[in-house]
């Protein structure tokens, strides 16, 4: 496996383009993915019963189990509680883009991404959705990274092949972060190509699977947005025998897959409001995956670490006090903690380590935080970044 | 019901002293109560797997089912991840204690609140408890209130008084919030006496109430203290006929009681680091009291909505993306939005409301937002604080 350029046109038979229509001052706005040939595709959305209109549309689209082959995104308006209109916002950007591709209006998807509450400048979209058709093509995969950013400080894109049995397999793909230039923009947006051809189930089990260890392992500021989406299409234009079993073809996909997923992963949570740091929470030896990743999560959740990995402070005692609140059984009295290598914490109880060299490792730019349960072998990780007087600047007073 | 000074001295048979012994620089640091007579006592501590010393100590304690008359408090140091010695320790401080004011060892509750992870000076505290003896006193609670604090900025004390069946019933507390002056003071302690005459198992009932409403709708920054501890003592000295039902007399305590409890949580909420205003979250018209409390408390917990009232922004988008992932089931299309007496959303959609206004609302000492979910009769209320620079700059850099 090898890390190629082109992000979510780097598969084979992908074309995009990102352009500026209106919706943000100056930046790009609005991006536009197609596939040349019917896709096979899986999704997931958010949890928050305020599910935004255009996640709304996919559901509808996704049940009707058509193959996929394109994907319209706007930033810069999230159109959430936006009503019925706000629904019927949604639906007419799937018609204008079916109509000026020329594919099913069962096709399409859809996304939008910016403030809560406001109506979508839909006559805008529409007239947007026209310019951007014949601007496709297959160099536009970082346009259309920077179309979907909000406060994103940098575009978030990978892409990877390898070869199956003869085949060369591309996997690309796009994501956007929680960073909130208008305050309601909690939203995380990603979305991943690739020529590979496989059935629809294993597609689904693949995203599953590869989003909830990497996507479902971030957090910023633990505020779930009314809008994420993480959609991918599969086209199978690399001509493998299509995957319908769990092979090693299966599991050659999954391990690109995989890497797609958590680059995107960790380029959002390093790219949190006002981070200055990508945190790593790596727990170890656990008795179950599910317990390893409820005290990652709730370890990388914690306001109080964040602010001390900010403070560059070797404060491990909220670690191991976030850990006790995760809400999964384990022994406190048998955990060690570390910072980078550095141990600081023995079976739940303090050592006398080296403040200055924690120092050191809390400076870098990556922190890694550890958390030995020699409980188990079972193991999880999860990302966040730092709380920073960026994150309290960025969201009191953007709004209005 | 009337407020009445005197704190945890206020009912009759209680005294209690604060002094400096040298764990802080200069504040006071050690608290102790007494009750002149044995007092039935009912507590509820943190829920941390990650649990102090004292907190071990404590429920042993009560797990004997003896009256008890006293509660020694130390600050500045959290008696946390301490392993064997710690629990000896906190052990060592109940000794000393039933020692010098001649009362059985079963009879004495103990806690601790400061940095995680180092070693209590135990032989320093011990000295401290001898000091203490001699300075017990009715007016003492004031200054009790204060040995109890960490960053807090002011005491939290409160007592009310009322008549049942022509006895004067007393109810006092004091109470230390969340503030963190070192990194690790994450600790809600608070400590309640009455004289009321009452069965040990109507107190246990009538502090389980009051604390689901109070002490545990309150938040400031979603991590759970490996110390939080709330205990009260009832020494009888009122004389009225014991309370064995849940009747008029039970009622009449559960509000004076409750007034305590709130009194002391909204000052804990207000008190929050770095805060400069009291949120008070109110959910009404919902379909259970548990529907209620999850999405009051999770509209509380959210930094976006904490840091747009901070910057006093009428941000109602993130208000109701937080009440979304609430984790409970709710029509957002039904649900109306009010900040202070403003309505800002009308089921779940946008309203054209006066911006300066709510400015104007957002700028008050304490800002109440109101969700109406418009499905049945139960409601609920959280409070928190706003998310500011200071809870960054006071929690980043004071562990080292």
């Amino acid at each position: 496996m090898q890390i190629i350029p082109g992000g979510v046109t780097a598969a084979q038979g992908f074309v995009a383009c990102g352009l500026h229509i209106g919706l943000k001052k100056s930046r790009k706005d609005l991006a536009l993915i197609l596939s040349q040939r019917p896709a096979k595709a899986a999704a997931m959305f958010t949890k928050n019963l305020v599910a935004a209109a255009p996640i709304q549309v996919c559901r509808e689209q996704l049940a009707k189990g058509k193959q996929i082959q394109a994907i319209v995104v706007n930033s810069g308006n999230a159109n959430a509680c936006t009503g019925p209109e706000g629904l019927e916002h949604a639906w007419r950007m799937v018609k204008k883009t079916a109509q000026v591709l020329g594919i099913g209006e069962d096709q399409v998807l859809v996304s939008s991404t910016g403030v809560i509450g406001q109506r979508l400048p839909i006559e805008m979209i529409e007239a947007g959705i026209e310019q951007a058709a014949p601007l496709l093509s297959p160099e536009g995969g970082a346009e259309a990274a920077q179309a979907i950013l909000t406060t994103d400080t940098f575009a978030k894109e990978i892409a990877v092949e390898y070869a199956d049995q003869g085949h060369t397999i591309r996997v690309g793909g796009m994501a956007k972060g929680s960073g909130m230039i208008h305050p309601n923009m909690a939203t995380m947006l990603a979305y991943i190509t690739t020529d590979v051809n496989i059935s629809a189930e294993l597609l689904d089990r693949a995203l599953r699977t590869c989003v909830d260890e990497t996507f479902n392992m971030i957090t910023v500021d633990g505020d779930t947005s009314t809008n994420d989406t993480v959609a991918i299409l599969a086209n199978g234009a690399a001509g493998n025998p299509e995957i319908t079993q769990p092979d090693a073809s299966y599991g050659a996909f999954c391990k690109a897959l995989s890497y797609v997923t958590e680059k995107l992963a960790k380029d959002i949570a390093k790219d949190g409001e006002g981070a200055t740091k990508l945190v790593e929470v790596q727990v170890k030896n656990g008795a179950t995956v599910a317990q390893a990743r409820q005290i990652a999560k709730s370890v990388a959740g914690s306001n109080l670490v964040k602010t001390a990995i900010f403070g560059e402070d070797a404060n491990w005692g909220r670690i191991l006090c976030a850990a006790g609140y995760a809400g999964v059984d384990f022994d406190p009295g048998k955990t060690d903690v570390f910072i980078g290598p550095l141990q600081v914490a023995a079976n739940g109880g303090a050592l006398d380590f080296d403040e200055e060299l924690a120092k050191e490792i809390l400076s870098q730019d990556t922190v890694v935080i550890t958390l030995d349960l020699k409980q188990g072998d079972r193991s999880a990780t999860a990302w966040t970044c730092d709380l920073t007087f960026d994150y309290v600047k960025i969201n009191a007073h953007y709004r209005t």
